[in-house]
């Protein structure tokens, strides 16, 4: 799936200088998409076109404005997101959807007594109109006549007067930016604690008390208490005593812990704080066990929402008992929480634990291995399944097909739920890369005709799978897609047969896959690439291979880390076309040079591409040597495994999709 | 040439936090090379290890400490610069050289009661051991275990001391930046406008009063009251009605002189600040004629040395009568200018005089045109003059085939100077891509057995040029040769047939010309390419092609363009390989999907590649079309100049090297 690099705008922190201006500072996303609508060429200028003002009629809109006076407020700002930066939300933190009506996954909004603006980028752009409850306004994100929503908070709220803000729902660098740059034109902006929202939600979903779970040492491969102690050797090197986790997979991975709390992310909602001689989780006891009491024997558990109280009193004795205390508190920490230590006390940076677990250990990687195996033989079973289905005239919709490889992942060992929501895309859907289909578009049946681009993935208690194929089941989808079709997977190939040196940065990749595209005048507006968690997010920091430049400054690539391959070409209204598998950063086999610091990518999806969709005259010997082995590896390894669970059928229709190309 | 990079890195303002400090602060180059360090794999800890103390005999170390006291001052810090944050410094202003004796242009040196310590890269370990006076020591830049002079500063200076530095010898975010951290650990850095060396430096060479010239019409195509007004139009989209410009080439371009105050560089020591209403110009005025002037009768003519005065008069004035008043600080503006302004009445951020004159108008690039062709003229002349001499048993050394070559050039209408030091590299020499011929190394011969590689390049009224040939002039330079010849060609076409669309950053082109040398594990440890001035810096900012992460914000790729491509391969002990072209960067040709906005390379530099030295089977055919698409050029443009001055020789040499391929 595609929409990581957005996300991880979002949450991370891009400053371009050190002095925040209206028109310098890059505060959230929609100021970074303008920072990148400069690097493909558009102009930003910082003047304003928004629709003529809609009348607030919204009866939620009037009620928080009720709630402004209360406060002293001429605007409130509202991110979408969590407490932890999150990228999937649990339903209860679905705010601007409740107040909106928008359910998309990048928004930004400001409410002032007239107007309720809301930022977002160009998937959404039809989607919030349609969605957009009375009184909203949408602010195109990265189109050149749009301002920032820092600029415009500038722009239009009186000098003297108070915005407010939830002091949880922003980072701390990118919080404290808006304060300093909004005081310096006389605007005040004010850390609400209570969210504004919440006051007249008034059903608003309870908190989900499902129970953790604990891996065991055969699933974890590396103690608790280990990976603490390696955290602590990095805060030593970067003269901290302390530091705050916020990031939800940070702390799974650190206690290797999984929970329920976020829909597709085995993560549980909780802080952990780790100082020099002890380790606090802040997490709701309803959630443990006495199993997991003891699975956590090593750390202390604290009431979730008392992480604020806990650190200032520790915070205040420990500027006393210890000399040079110093806090490392990670950039996507929010700004309540940073607030409470302070500029002075703090180290400030990229969470050293997202680094730590993106290198996956022997037992994580051979669980990434085995589970894309049993994925890949799901994924087998659905091919053939729909292929029979659409020759013998069934007719399968798009959440039919949906439901059913649901069905084909579950039937597997170890299976715990989706990675993410599939998409499931036939015809012109395909075409837009994030496409979400509705209890109405999703009955668009999958002929013989019609391209079908599904791109799905799995948690497992072995790993997390992500995997895009694009299938035709007819004669010939004519001669200009199967030519875009074979830039796209020479774009893949060029990417996955690549070698380079440990420790570079993705964006140094993210050319190999475009450059048979770009050679036509052709390309595709999202990333190539994205981390993945062993048995976590499916979308992980901090490596991906991408086009923006701020670079995460800890995204090197390093052997044993996970990432995505995906490029695509969408032909508007026709189709889409994306090929993605995941792969482990191996050691490069020996090169000529006889260099040792060489890595380069290993398959660890399994699933055959379809031959007849690429014209072969376009390819040269070294991209047909790569599908060829690629798919021996995919008949050596999914093969035995259909065999040994007398899937025969499935098994016939692997060789034959893994016949020498 | 190779070296942009490193300098660029040193001048531009890279923050990766907005509160620095001592651990993720990057505050120079050295600092900027210890986060290098950690993308190229190494990792950066900041543990202390340098030689042991050397008891300070030097009499200049003596002499400056003892003016340690009348400031009160434990340490002084000085980075090798001017007050512009130029590349290439006059004599005048290398007060590293003269305070230490190291003569290479990257230095930052802390010298304390007891220490003078030197930080600068690999290129320059070996010769700054050599050429260091007693008493200093090397600081060792991007190696694992060297701590970086911001930390070294915060580890060994006690509490409550004062540090002193020359506030013009450092950009205004850097200072800011090093008074902030220091000042958190209680260390007072203190600006102190007169230089300490210069109290000591009695010898100093004067400063140069050469008369600058005036371009004409016909050779620069804009008038400077258009670009002051194209300037103007991008204050106001910045919300300032103020600019400071101090880069001399963006001072040079603005008001279209030329200089000759610093080697190489066609520039003149200058500041210029741009009002909404008036244009400063801040020269010494021995430098101007009467022609001049008149050239000069839109800008107002002050004392280079009184723009702190005025600046404060002009800021005290205009807080005052302007509401909004406001001043575009470029980040490469010193801090003792940036200071006087102060962070409340302005925006920081790169100078958008750099990104409007990295593009060329058309009188411009016709000059780029023009210019190459004379220089490729001389070049092919230089090549057939160096066979000659070598077949008919003469000796030329390094020193000697420069002079010839300079002479080449000199002999060229509108030649000015060169644009740089010619590095004339024979064997291993040539493994040093920095190469810098002494008396006594330049002896060197060129034999018929020894690979050859001169970079170089000429400054002409009409354009600037840049070239490196790798020329071999025996029977086989050896099949590993041929080899290592062939993937640094081969990179080099890749990355000149590419198109990519309009407006990309250069880091994503940078594996481009690495690919073919990585799939074999080699890699070269420099940028790809830089910026060219139009008879201007041969670095010129803000594009290149390059690897490093923190990217120039406005250093997209655009039409009208000038850069470099360079790879090279390495072999320490025996020889080094470089193929250098200057490329326009032109609209692509039409392209299968009809996109009008991509972009692609024509050559500028018109010299033969030497075929023999080509292993042709490495080569798909899109290289080998390229190549001689290539010599096609060279032989059409720059033949029939040669025929037309008789250069009948030269000419047949031409028609030979430039045959298919």
């Amino acid at each position: 799936m595609t929409n990581y690099e957005q996300w991880q705008l979002f949450r991370s922190v891009h400053v371009l200088d050190i002095w925040p201006s209206s028109v310098l500072v890059l505060l959230t996303s929609s100021m970074i998409l303008g920072f990148f609508s400069r690097e493909i060429g558009a102009e930003f200028e910082p003047t304003i076109k928004f629709p003529q003002e809609n009348m607030a009629k919204n009866l939620k809109l009037l009620n928080l404005r009720q709630i402004f006076k209360k406060h002293g407020l001429s605007a409130y700002v509202l991110p979408r997101t969590d407490p932890h930066q999150s990228e999937y939300l649990c339903e209860r933190d679905e705010r601007v959807k409740f107040i909106s009506g928008f359910s998309g996954s990048n928004a930004y909004t400001i409410i002032t007594e007239e107007k309720a603006l809301l930022w977002t980028d160009g998937r959404y752009f039809l989607q919030a109109e349609k969605e957009f409850e009375e009184g909203w306004s949408l602010m195109k994100e990265a189109v050149a006549e749009t301002i920032s929503p820092l600029d415009w908070l500038i722009e239009h709220i009186p000098l003297n007067s108070n915005i407010g803000f939830d002091p949880q729902l922003f980072g701390y660098a990118n919080g404290a930016q808006m304060v300093e740059s909004l005081n310096r034109v006389s605007i005040k902006a004010l850390p609400i604690n209570q969210n504004l929202v919440d006051e007249i939600w008034t059903d608003r979903p309870k908190e989900n008390y499902e129970k953790l779970i604990a891996l065991k040492s055969e699933e974890h491969g590396e103690d608790s208490l280990k990976k603490i102690e390696r955290v602590r050797e990095k805060l030593v090197k970067k003269k901290c005593d302390t530091i705050i986790l916020t990031m939800l997979d940070d702390i799974a991975w650190l206690l290797n812990i999984r929970g329920f709390d976020i829909p597709f992310n085995p993560t549980v909602i909780s802080y952990v704080v780790i100082t020099s001689d002890e380790v606090l989780f802040f997490i709701e006891d309803k959630k443990l066990t006495p199993e997991l009491y003891e699975h956590l024997s090593h750390v202390k558990i604290r009431p979730y929402h008392t992480i604020g109280s806990w650190l200032k009193e520790y915070h205040e004795s420990a500027k006393i008992s210890k000399p040079a205390h110093k806090v490392f508190i990670p950039d996507t920490t929010n700004y309540f929480i940073g607030s409470i230590i302070g500029r002075n006390f703090s180290v400030v940076g990229p969470s050293p634990v997202q680094a730590m677990k993106a290198i996956k250990n022997d037992v994580e990687l051979s669980g990434m291995r085995n589970s894309h195996i049993r994925d890949s033989a799901a994924h087998v079973r659905f091919l053939l399944w729909l292929k029979k289905q659409i020759d013998s005239g069934s007719e399968v919709d798009e959440l039919k097909a949906t439901a059913q490889f649901h069905a084909f992942r579950k039937a597997q060992s170890n299976f715990v739920m989706d990675s993410f929501e599939t998409i499931p895309a036939v015809g012109d859907h395909a075409a837009f890369p994030h496409y979400k289909p509705t209890e109405e578009t999703g009955k668009r049946v999958i002929t013989k005709d019609s391209v079908f681009l599904v791109d799905s993935g799995g948690q497992y208690r072995d790993g997390t799978t992500d995997v895009t194929r694009t299938v035709f089941h007819g004669q010939n989808p004519g001669e200009y897609f199967k030519k875009m079709f074979t830039l796209v997977l020479k774009g893949h190939i060029e990417n996955a047969l690549m070698t380079f040196p440990s420790g570079i940065s993705g964006i140094r990749l993210d050319i190999l896959a475009r450059s048979p595209l770009w050679l036509e005048g052709y390309d595709f507006g999202h990333g190539v690439g994205h981390g993945v968690g062993h048995f976590l997010n499916v979308h992980e920091g901090p490596i991906s291979i991408g086009y923006r430049t701020g670079a995460h400054p800890e995204g090197g690539f390093y052997a044993g880390q996970v990432v995505t391959i995906e490029p695509g070409y969408y032909e508007e209204g026709k189709w889409g076309i994306r090929i993605e598998n995941c792969y482990e950063v191996v050691k490069a086999p020996p090169l000529a040079s006889g260099a040792e610091n060489f890595l380069t990518f290993s398959p660890l999806t399994l699933v055959p591409i379809q031959k007849s969709l690429i014209k072969k005259e376009l390819l040269e010997n070294r991209h047909i040597e790569w599908l060829n082995n690629y798919h021996k590896k995919c008949l050596t390894l999914v093969g035995p495994y259909l065999q040994k669970n007398d899937f025969n059928e499935e098994y016939d229709f692997l060789v034959e999709a893994c016949q020498l190309f």
